[in-house]
């Protein structure tokens, strides 16, 4: 299958290694808004400009797209299914049906098919809550994550005035993460459920009290934690804090039998080194599925919900059978 | 849909326990081999002898296979495949293909749908050595199992002479599962993954050094690990081993990176109380989809590697992407 990657941020450069490793894949080109003379690949791979898309209608495959979830992909994502088949990483849980409702008309209307909401949350962990829901149906969801670095929260706090960088884990609390293993189905608040660990370099003279206050009382983003702040000298924060470790668990808890006497447990966890190169070698198996759905007739918008899992394999359905049934 | 249940032992209990909680089954019978007056369900559902089955072709909309797979469902299944959409548990791993192609040609040819190798190993515990290996390519897979009750071995030592009743649990080695779970990726003999523990209850007067030595060194099921076996009383058998607990993990650990610099894991794990309960609940899962596939056309034998993950639950797409994504 011959692959286009369009946007070459962390999340791009993590797809260009996936299509590399994959024996089944082709890399034809790598797309850009940027002026492509600045774009510089890992490998040996053409780097062209948005514009010259439309000449590659017939040199594609899958088009797999890189951009974020807040402002590129809602526009992104209908924009190009009207003239490739797609995959993106849309994450915005709660816009979800409105990012399909839009994907879906313009694949549909031009024949392509659009994989949406591809990775691991939402995508693995959306694949376990449904598998374990519908197997316990008397039961409990729970979605841990980390340990692990959240974006969103450290460039809230770099925002902070007097902050120069800064690095922020989700953890989840031991003692909630060990009820639930344990089949307890407990009721857990925000604050019971996750710690936040801040690292943060601060401006030379900054009022270091000043800024844990600001962190702590952050609507949405703190508030509702129990927040740790740790400042750093740059050289510590460039020395323990570069990677982008995350992961998590989602655990489903239920019960069977007459009396709901027998309890079950169902855990899926993640434990990730980069969290940009896992989602692209998601977002690459999810090429494999919606170039083989294409070849079928199949059009329209789809998720992972409606991918057989056989289909993100390049093995063959006999191989399979033999080796991981 | 309206479900049948062919075979009525501890999974045939499952199942009948299942399909009264789900909300979108209605269970039409029970079948057995046995004089039916002899079988007693534990609901208000009526009970025939399987000769009967002919008569419920337009009645039913998937029989749910609950025989044996030594010797039960290499006949039962591709048998009653060419008569009703059926859904089995067969789990021989190694004779998974031939048993496939049985069942595919009857199934094919009287346009039914045949689902087999459900339940948690194989089934479950499939999809995720599936889906691990479709992400991380440049990986290894392991498959623990327990702490569980293995029936298999709990009858091999129940045939030694002297014995009386026997329960085998197959316990994971938690240095080998240490090991996995931290990406090591250890190289590990049957020896150093499980351990084999053994309650057994001697006849009066029987030689105990003779039958722990006979366990010990029983080729195949013993021989090769760890075993210990603790003679128990029928009472302490009975008061302390009755149930029917199993479960394990299946964990990939591989790496991304052009220089395979990053290590992630991925686990997948079940502790369940009731082993047959669990199997039942995902052979009614699987059931659902039967259904609609069939009712979309598809026809022959298929696995829980054909199915969409969607068609396993009872919520529509859309309360899906809603909810779960």
């Amino acid at each position: 299958m011959k692959i286009g990657i369009y946007g070459y941020g962390n999340l791009g450069r993590g797809v260009e290694c996936a299509v590399c490793h994959a024996a089944d894949a082709e890399l034809v080109g790598i797309f850009t808004r940027r002026d492509p003379s600045t774009v510089k690949p890992h490998g040996d791979v053409p780097v062209y400009a948005a514009s010259e898309l439309p000449s590659f209608r017939d040199k594609l495959d899958v088009l797999i797209l890189c951009g974020g979830s807040a402002t590129d992909l809602p526009e992104m994502t209908p924009m190009l299914a009207a003239e490739f088949n797609v995959v993106d990483s849309f994450d915005t849980h709660a816009a979800i049906p409105a990012h399909f409702a839009a994907v879906d008309k313009a694949a549909t209307d031009s024949e392509h098919i659009a994989l949406i909401s591809a990775g691991w949350d939402p995508g693995l962990f959306s694949i376990n809550r449904l598998y374990a829901s519908a197997i316990l149906p008397d039961g409990k969801d729970y979605t841990f994550w980390g340990r692990g670095v959240s974006q969103g929260h450290s460039d809230a706090i770099r925002r902070i005035e007097g902050v120069r960088d800064a690095r922020q884990y989700t953890v989840p609390v031991p003692e909630a993460l060990a009820s639930v293993r344990g089949g307890e189905q407990p009721e857990l608040t925000t604050r019971q459920k996750h710690t936040r660990e801040c690292y943060v370099v601060a401006e030379d003279g900054a009022d270091l009290a000043r800024i844990e206050h600001e962190i702590k009382t952050m609507p949405n983003y703190f508030a509702d934690y129990d927040t740790r702040v740790t400042f750093v000298t740059e050289e510590e924060l460039l020395r323990d804090h570069t990677g982008m470790p995350h992961g998590g668990s989602v655990i489903r808890s239920g019960v069977t039998g007459w009396n709901a006497e027998n309890r079950h447990v169902i855990e899926y966890s993640l434990k990730l080194d980069s969290n940009p190169e896992f989602t692209a070698s998601v977002l690459v198996a999810c090429a494999r599925a919606v170039y083989r759905m294409r070849s079928r007739g199949i059009v329209g918008c789809k998720t992972i919900f409606d991918v057989a899992p056989a289909d993100l394999s390049p093995l063959s359905p006999e191989e399979l059978r033999a080796r991981m049934l």
